[in-house]
């Protein structure tokens, strides 16, 4: 028998995203942001929800543009400090003490230390309520080379992801390699 | 110096979110999807995207309903099934075993199985491009009891739910807790 513990906003796992963007005057910002995930395979889409009240939903509106980094669990704690101070009262690249590189592609800056970055144009804007949704068009992938695989592929286990659990508000790392996708399921059949 | 890989939909973590929804008959139907995540809190909400190809599309578009449900490491060659046959063919929850409950909220099935779960009624939906984004208010949240801390929340070390990676097309699971947030940051300040 389940039990109803209410409309909330929780689903797992939830990711930990790192929207990069640039102010009217250039100055580069970082945020965390919990509430997103890939939207469409073709065009490549990757969506985002900000409350309009953040500094980075004026940026994104003003630049069509932002970055999503992925943070590693070795940038935990500047993952969790970008979430808790607004750029409107400070340079967080700098207190974060990350390196702003400007991407070639669109108008946004990428974080330098972290090894895995989305590089994003917005196509699409769709309010919904508290939050609005940007769908990122992405541009290009770029990764450090030391999270690629002998293929070329990004390794997961290299780039160790940060899982947000919004029921308890808490951080986990990824755990152990359970199967291959499209084909574990076979067995099913 | 970061590599280029390309304009590819990936991102860490993404989720494997298990759709349910009726046809036109009132078949049940239970559905893999990996592009989706909460996208709104107040009203809360979570958008997933489906091709218009999928079954579970015409089924969404007829009863503006669907159910997420949470799948736990040990539903994961069930789930992986979920994403290889189409609800045009069989009857899914028949053939992966699952029961169908009838929401009282919306109108879909979710999986009796599966320890955590969400229902949810179309607000918006949003054409990107092959996929189609379908916004769903969270109308409840369901759980077993024995997922649930002394608190009355879900305990994610106990839901285990599946990471997908799509960069390799694999499935991992949940790994160690790092800490607590909106906390652990306030040291780099």
């Amino acid at each position: 028998m389940k039990k109803s513990i209410g409309a909330k906003t929780i689903v797992f796992p939830t990711p930990v995203f790192i929207i990069g963007t640039y102010d009217i005057n250039g100055k580069p910002n970082a945020m965390a942001v919990a509430w997103g995930g890939i939207c469409c395979s073709e065009p490549p889409c990757v969506s985002i929800s900000l409350r309009e009240a953040t500094y980075s939903f004026g940026n994104i509106m003003e630049h069509k543009a932002f970055t999503l980094n992925i943070p590693s669990e070795k940038y935990l704690r500047e993952a969790d400090y970008l979430g808790l101070v607004s750029g409107k009262e400070e340079n967080k690249f700098i207190s974060a003490g990350f390196t702003a590189v400007k991407s070639e592609l669109v108008d946004a800056p990428y974080i330098k230390e972290f090894s895995f970055i989305l590089e994003c144009s917005v196509i699409q804007t769709l309010k919904i309520g508290l939050h609005t949704q940007f769908i990122g068009e992405i541009k290009d992938v770029k990764a450090d080379e030391n999270v690629l695989n002998k293929e070329g592929n990004p390794d997961i286990e290299k780039i160790m992801p940060i899982i947000f659990n919004p029921a308890t508000r808490t951080y986990y790392g990824l755990g152990r390699y359970l199967g291959e996708a499209f084909s574990i399921g076979k067995k099913q059949k």
